[in-house]
């Protein structure tokens, strides 16, 4: 293990993943903190169960096309809950303010997380603000706290993939990422790409409703479909198959990733999930899916197996078999 | 109102509170946040009460005498719970890295996390790492927010302090602000000074049951007890006078604010409460709170009065009287 933190420790791939279990869940060692799920479930009195789930948002720039650092806060937050079934109720948030920062900026920002919460149908019922010197800080860090609540019957979580699973996508994946990273470097590209951040929590409710035993859902972020994926095998034990010609890439996400160097299935998304689903389900999650505004473009993009537990394998375009790894560190730093 | 954010919007005091006033409530708007009590109390469904708060710590240095970041977040969070009432159940955290950061030092302070969590019986059930450059954070920021349940019965909110009611205050002010200005300068006191940093849910719980009818509870933390008691004071439309030779300081904490021109009405602490009691129950809440380890040099300060709303009064100890303002802004920046 390093001896300082890098900005690969927060990347999302394996130097996150290695921080977090060895720093991190040993120490406040807990069995909700084992799960690794987007969000801890426990028990309510009376026997409801809730959900809760926390996430500092440090993305730079602060507004960037299709969204700004408050929408993406809270539709992040929803989104987390709406990863274990939850309907989400009860957000909180927390601003750390950089000395200097505009207030109208401000202002901007917190009318944004407004109307993303209103549009979720969650109330940010608590929050607090601390200011830090110029120079300690990038204008503004929000981390937003969600509370739900877990409908009856509902048991979806990351350990519960199963061989014969089909794993659904649904839609196109690298969006956010590179419409964060083209407003931060001055990119053009021909078609204007837009983060796909949005709550989730309304896709989830309809895609249970047609496919109540879902396994396992996530919401491919930070890492992209490949850390989503493989943090799935790992938790449920078991392989991973995708054929790659049905991973959705916008054709500006495909050329910019072309001339980037990088895989599209590396690159962060905030409005996606990935679901495995029994196969006995998988059509009518996948009809419904696509049924809904947030799910048009789902894909079935491949099937879970007993083969290879722990393992993601991709068939590529030309027919080989290649391993889709836990990617290692950085690529995109600072993008949620 | 300023264009820019400036370290006195973050100290607690007026400028804060007009911040949060103009900028976030009205634009956040629900009857929770409006409330402005130290959590929110949201209902479950099957009408359990649940307490939600968050608060995000930027303290430097990150290690002070009595505490370290990880353990003044999880002891803040409790006890803001514990100010409405509710006993805390599960904390989530969120941990913005600075590059740069030493991995043994953030072992060291999730250490601590971990030990004060286990002393106040909370479990840290979710979490999430962030990581910015170097010169963009100042080693390490936590958010903690706090889930906890609110007894049946319990009626306690900033705005139900009533006339006639007796304030008491848990022990001695100023600790915990001089403490971390004492390890910031480098200043040398004769005694050392340590941070009262402290979960207070015990000692409301004991509280509580001596004073079941406890109107009001505040932690005098940024801004101290002249900004608790004047939040109570507004929050609940009444009068506050205080006897100001009643409030315990410690010789070292009044001599370094002599020394620095503080007052110490004004200094952060983190382990003690202010409570606004019914009379008839001032002498049992008085003597429980001394019972208590965290209560031993609790005193009874003033009272509540129909006279002055929202304006706190002191006797001072040459017999004139004061008022006792709201602080404007920065006294000690950073401190929490």
């Amino acid at each position: 293990m390093e001896k300082t933190i890098r900005m690969s420790h927060g990347a999302g791939g394996r130097m996150m993943a290695d921080l977090i279990a060895e720093v991190f869940v040993p120490t406040l060692d807990n069995r909700y903190l084992r799960e690794m799920a987007d969000a801890a479930r426990v028990e309510a009195s009376g026997g409801g169960r809730l959900a809760v789930t926390t996430d500092a948002f440090v993305v730079q720039p602060l507004v960037f096309p299709g969204g700004d650092i408050g929408s993406l806060s809270v539709h992040g937050t929803v989104t987390d809950l709406a990863m274990v079934g939850a309907r989400p109720l009860w957000l909180t948030a927390a601003f750390i303010l950089e000395e200097g920062l505009e207030i109208d900026l401000l202002r901007q920002i917190v009318r944004s997380m407004a109307e993303a919460a209103r549009g979720a149908g969650v109330a940010i019922v608590a929050g607090d603000t601390k200011v830090v010197e110029r120079g300690r800080g990038d204008g503004l860090y929000i981390t937003t706290t969600g509370v739900g609540v877990v409908p009856p019957g509902i048991e979806v979580g990351p350990d519960r993939g199963s061989p014969g699973d089909v794993v659904l996508l649904s839609g196109s994946v690298g969006d956010h990422g590179i419409a964060v990273l083209s407003r931060r470097e001055g990119l053009a590209f021909e078609t204007e790409l837009r983060s796909d951040s949005a709550p989730l929590h309304g896709l989830v409710e309809t895609l249970l409703a047609a496919a109540p035993h879902t396994h396992a859902l996530r919401d491919p972020t930070r890492g992209g479909l490949a850390a989503a994926l493989n943090e799935l095998a790992l938790s449920s034990g078991v392989g991973v198959e995708i054929d790659e010609a049905k991973v959705p890439v916008r054709p500006a996400v495909r050329a910019a990733c072309e001339m980037l160097g990088f895989d599209p299935l590396t690159v962060a998304n905030e409005g996606k999930l990935v679901a495995f689903v029994p196969a006995e389900e998988a059509d009518a999650a996948l009809a419904a899916l696509r049924a809904h505004p947030l799910g048009q473009e789902a894909a079935a993009i491949g099937f879970v197996t007993a083969d290879h537990p722990g393992m993601v394998l991709a068939r590529t375009p030309i027919g080989g078999r290649r391993i889709v790894d836990m990617p290692l560190g950085e690529l995109l730093p600072r993008i949620c």
